[in-house]
């Protein structure tokens, strides 16, 4: 990058918050892909004045620049895949209010998603969006790539918490989109085009969010049974007589990676497990607990119903539903983990694809996720040094992709599309369909600096 | 119109599906704001391809197209301002599936709201969004105005309930947009781009929506209180114990209207009414409906709660509440309805503005609504044929929009712009975010066809 550039920026936001050195460079260059790009500076501007100062250069030069929260993201959305600037968001990170009255909360984009919920908790409220890495990642990060979680059957997912932004454009432009109320109807509804648009429209400093009353209590299920076929079929039944804020499911060769970890010997022949939770106010969870474990007994395909006696035995069961993805490496080195959706009556054709896949391939590919949502994280483990392994992982991905369309699903539902799913975009949707939404990207970012490479075809 | 433009879009929609009738032009000319405008023609497609081949021609000649349903609309929506052609999608009126155990709707956008609600509760589901017109009024409408209705305080409006559409462009091409499933993060958010874009940017020829379960038991409550203030303050606080699906108010002046429909007598003093509803499982609600009865004996300014002890009584308490609209024409001839929200908690000021604007420009104002999400109809009646009331209700008007603003609200929670807030949108909406709308307009729709002289300000 040119030093009158660099010079220019230093100015913005002052010589402590610009680095060009490697190490710095380095830390800003990788995200939970796996994959590294380097960009040429990165910056730490902490106004919004500054923020708009730096696009009126970057869109003046065409220099790419990319917002970067904690790195969490699964889709290569905070990666600068063409070099250029990383604003790191990190000193955007103030809670800014909670109304309580109101269940509003206002905050900066490097707000860690985990930190906001406990301070909602203290105000008796919830914020429940609860992606896998909460405890790390931003709420910009998560505003920009629609992030979701195991919450989202009952709650909703980041979109149907975000009620405006306050939002950088491409040309330095500061607008303010939504309103602060519950609900609002004026104009476009620009909040939600700028939720899951990747960064690739404008920059987010600053979230009004709702929040909603911290449920009183909660009961946890664990269901073991026959089959994929009979879970989802239990899943189906269940949703239509329950409100659980959980429905996740593991596969069999999920179970049988964190077997150990479960509070209990699984009996032979177990294929599917169901996580099962209720929240709400404690007479409410004690009557439909109470419902539900009834119901469980006895449905067709279920071996064994047990309801969480106590706080440790939840966390250990959450603890071996989360543990699936890290324990997986003790079977092979690298791993593609995809989180397409289907019709929740859709997943155990998705789990058979799959295990086909695996047998045919010599692949092992495992899958667990949101059964309630029908939101399935297709995991493929393989070794990249072996190169017939990484040519059937990449065919297998393509295989599941085609299915998951055929089933009526979509190739996303929680991380976006980034540079990981960017050429498969033409599969899911219709050229016209893309065609407006490079139209809106054309309009909104003439000059092509805001995150570029991300979510298009590079290839038309 | 010239006669050859006639003639070629009698060749798509044939000779009995297009009109240039006096009294059909005048059936396609009017809407709840009372306004008319005579379209040039109007035209009842029955296929997306006849769309699409409308709005080619409309787009190569730069004639006006508005879809119209049912008229229902308070803000001027489906009105042909600028002539053209009116498009009446009563032929779209099929629900092409329900799927039941993924709690999914497609349908056509003529299907009436209240149609969709009674063929989803043969299937034990439940579509939410319950506009005071929904006896009548359709989704295509609900969807392009980001229709809402009382009970959005517990599940959400329009919005929330819409996965995915298609879409005829203003140039003549399909889109689809969004997912069938629960989640979807593939590229940019054109679903609810679309939602509440009032037949701007394209006409919706399907919706696909979700369902959820049909609650099993509801009970209601009446509340009566001494002040707006103490009734506003208890509604926080039911908030935040409590999910009601229901909570509306009427302020003094609307009681007064309709206190011979209540099936009590009304203790004097009483300033505020409230309407509370919880659904859900039977269990649940026998519980938190015996919580929320103790709850409310006792509060601060609660003079009587009275439970609904049946059906009749729930009806009579509903039609008092529908009926405060229509029988405030006894006092004055004409109504100017606005539907603007503030934070719930704000609600006693809004009251107090409009109760100082009656009295100090001698017009009768009464407020009502949904006191949960802050969304108020504010009702200025007035007789119009009295010039200085005209001018004074008019006034009061521009006083309420810039108080609401003060307090942090928005001018329509769901009734959209349309004509009748066009010329406000500035007081809201900075200009560089209403900017941002319209090189959107504009890039969807460059020659203008789509429903012209709605949302934008005409004069700038």
């Amino acid at each position: 990058m040119e030093k009158r550039i660099i010079r220019q920026l230093t100015d913005i936001v002052g010589p402590e918050n610009i680095s060009t050195t490697e190490a710095e460079l380095s830390c800003a260059s990788y995200d939970g892909t796996g994959r590294e790009y380097l960009p040429e500076a990165v910056l730490w501007p902490s106004t919004v004045d500054e923020v708009s100062k730096i696009m009126i250069i970057s869109h003046r030069e065409g220099i790419p620049v990319v917002a970067r929260g904690a790195g969490s993201g699964m889709t290569g959305g905070a990666l600068p895949v063409r070099g250029g600037l990383v604003l790191a968001m990190a000193k955007f990170n103030r809670i800014l209010s909670i109304d309580e009255a109101n269940q509003t909360a206002i905050v900066e984009p490097g707000v860690v998603t985990g930190v906001l919920q406990a301070e909602a908790r203290r105000f008796g409220l919830f914020y429940p969006p609860d992606p896998a890495s909460l405890k790390f990642c931003t709420i910009g990060g998560n505003v920009a790539e629609g992030a979701g979680g195991p919450s989202a059957v009952k709650y909703g997912v980041t979109r149907d918490y975000v009620k405006g932004l306050e939002v950088v454009l491409a040309d330095g432009r500061v607008i303010h989109t939504g309103v602060r109320t519950d609900k609002g109807v004026v104009g476009y509804d620009l909040t939600r085009l700028f939720v899951g648009s990747e960064g690739t429209l404008g920059i987010i400093t600053k979230v009004i969010l709702r929040l909603i009353p911290q449920p009183k209590a909660k009961q946890t299920f664990l269901v073991l049974l026959d089959s994929m076929k009979e879970a989802a079929s239990l899943v189906a039944r269940v949703l239509s007589r329950f409100t659980p804020c959980t429905l996740e499911f593991m596969d069999r060769t999920a179970l049988t990676i964190v077997a150990d970890q479960l509070p209990m010997a699984l009996p032979d022949g177990t294929d599917a497990v169901l996580l099962i939770e209720l929240d709400g106010t404690t007479a409410a969870v004690a009557s439909e607990g109470a419902e539900l474990d009834d119901y469980l007994i006895g449905q067709p395909g279920v071996r064994l119903v047990r309801q969480a006696e106590n706080q440790e035995e939840v966390d250990r069961l959450w603890a071996a539903r989360r543990g699936v993805s890290p324990a997986a490496f003790s079977l092979r080195p690298h791993k593609m983990s995809e989180d397409v959706v289907v019709p929740r009556t859709k997943i155990p054709e998705l789990v058979a694809c799959a295990e086909g896949l695996a047998r045919d391939l010599d692949l092992v590919i495992f899958c667990f996720g949101h059964a309630g949502d029908g939101n399935i994280h297709v995991n493929i483990m393989l070794d990249r040094a072996d190169s017939r392994q990484a040519t059937n992982a990449e065919l297998a991905k393509q295989r599941i992709f085609a299915r998951v369309i055929e089933l009526g699903g979509t190739l996303s539902g929680e991380h976006g599309v980034g540079i990981t799913k960017s050429s498969a975009l033409g599969m899911e949707l219709d050229q016209d369909t893309i065609e407006v939404m490079r139209m809106i990207k054309q309009t909104l970012d003439p000059a092509g600096s805001l995150n570029p490479g991300k979510i298009f075809p590079q290839n038309g």
